[in-house]
């Protein structure tokens, strides 16, 4: 599409640090969540950063909130765009507490979803539950994401559960494993009650971890982007990134920002 | 109009506490202020959103901010998914001080508006006037909306006043009366400097004023709504919602939100 | 163009202080900073605040990250309403950075920029490229816009250093110096670590420099904006607007909201 090509741009001044890879591209996957954006906003939002999105979440139990024909219509414009559209956890949790798990999968396989998110960040979710809807949702077509922590104000990561989660995902199919932060990314996982990251959690999990390259680390807020392109590097996968601010969270990977401007090759 | 259908949703999903009333509704009513979307946002808020919103209030004196034809589109645009549009009680406000009363009837009944917003949060309005605004706005055939509240930082609620308020202006024939929480919803009413809830004063309103069904809580802040929607229940009515958070409270009244999923019916 | 035209509107209720200048004006001006419209919300502003605002900032360095044919229509449609277009000064720092200070201006001016931004918010900038880059920003027929101060966490004003950026900047004919504020507004130049203004230095900072006509105060949060107003009054320069808040601005500027109420002309 002309109005979207990317081409003719000069690689120094559009990439500095000359590493972001093309999409579809396997390191540094962005994570758009989407709390309610109509058609007009969502256009926006692929014709200007298709480029920079992997995957989009639509964000926690609102996807029967909309009229159907426009989510439809949404689903179709972030698939026509190679971007995953998956609803939030939150909304399977919803449907296990109602005991309407089919239904959930006929409603998203309809709508088109090309991904599916199985989290217990609000109900308790048995190993053995969670190992079916994995299972479930690859047997459905669907790209499964399964996500790890609690929304509860002041929860952690207890380790030996992550481990266990990620390898035991992995081996089922799941393509990423989320690491829980909420929207608000404030006392919850590896941030403090302030939004700041405890980095000795954090080096813990990164050393603990079998492949810590499958972690997608929910970052809502722009401190913590910066703090984990910086000390994870800036191809991490970032997620629960808002729509308004995907173009600056581009900026900081390519150090076409303040914060970030040391990652671009120095020519001295 | 096919796009903004809602028929096909799956009801246990789509609302697992069963008790969403559709529109028009007398409970559960949802208010927007509106601080200057444009023609494209607009349509998109009504298109995703028309069914989840009752009332937009295009916030304190923005109103002659807009070119006119483009602000006599979005009150008709409004109006034909059957919600209130009324001006911010600010611009009355302004009216009153500029001795520019009558030009502000003219102005609003020929743009269309189909409310407005009795208040004194910035100016002292006598209580005669404010009683005379009110018939004159009924007169004019416009939905009348009072407020309660001072916009200054540290105010709060004078319990004897409220009551008073809340009596006289339903009785002139006012729709509902607004807790004043401005914009911010921090260090005002009932809120305290920390945008956290006063509960004991919460308490003592609930007990002390005639109709409480008539208040309409402004509460711009997700943990504000969580409060008054635990506290209150799902049916109350809430307002300054941001046109982006629509969705989102909407999620929350229908416990399709992990802070609210305890309002869906269980099913064990 | 019928559906911007302000002309109806009631002088006394459109402009209670009766001194707001029409486009193109000498002050006042309005700087919005740009972190990723697309076209729909782009159209959407310039509809309901091409009168409003003077410049647009595209921010710090995405520029480039956009489809090319995307941001050269945004730079037209801005162009149309009046608006002066720059790329937020980082990009030219990342240039400068990376030896292709050519290739920035070919770039800019390849898309029809009509202004620059030259500053040293990230990198150290000697005094004599600085005033090359001002000359040739004029030389290649663009607006130059200056701008002065770290972007570091607890930056603050060298008077000493100040006064000579705005004279020497000035001479060479940069039309505004910038004072930097970043987008967040906290811990950098004249506010504090909580966003407040430092009076003093203020104070200071207009007492001692030649033309404090020249200062554009990037002030991206309300409370900034409302104290500066009401400290410079309603004609100070104001910058790094968000693109939600141009109206919110111009109803504080013009009397029209609760904090600058009493800007309005009393009818006593």
């Amino acid at each position: 599409m002309e109005l979207t090509s990317h081409l003719q741009w000069n690689p120094v001044l559009a990439d500095p640090t000359g590493r972001r890879q093309a999409k579809p591209r396997s390191t540094g996957k962005t994570m758009v969540i989407d709390k309610g954006l109509g058609l007009n906003a969502f256009e926006d939002l692929l014709h200007t950063s298709g480029e920079h999105m992997d995957l989009i979440k639509i964000g926690f139990g609102t996807s029967p909130l909309y009229p159907q024909p426009l989510l439809k219509r949404k689903i179709e414009m972030a698939h026509s765009f190679g971007i995953t559209v998956y609803p939030g956890g939150t909304f399977l949790e919803v449907a296990i507490a109602q005991q309407a798990i089919d239904a959930f999968f006929d409603m998203i396989t309809n709508l088109g979803f090309t991904g599916v998110e199985v989290s217990d960040g609000t109900i308790e979710v048995r190993r053995s539950l969670r190992s079916e809807l994995i299972r479930r949702g690859l047997e459905e077509g669907l790209e499964v994401l399964t996500e790890y922590g609690k929304k509860g104000w002041g929860s952690t990561i207890e380790l030996e559960e992550l481990i266990e989660t990620v390898t035991l995902d992995a081996e089922l199919g799941a393509q990423l494993v989320t690491i829980e932060a909420r929207e608000s990314g404030v006392g919850v996982g590896i941030f403090d009650e302030n939004g700041n990251c405890r980095d000795e959690e954090l080096e813990q999990v990164l050393q603990s971890v079998p492949k810590p390259q499958l972690l997608l680390w929910e970052a809502p807020l722009k401190q913590q982007q910066v703090h984990l392109l910086r000390t994870l590097g800036p191809d991490v996968h970032l997620g629960n990134i808002g729509s308004q601010d995907i173009i600056s969270l581009e900026a900081l990977r390519r150090g076409l920002r303040s914060d970030t401007l040391s990652f671009g090759a120095r020519k001295d």
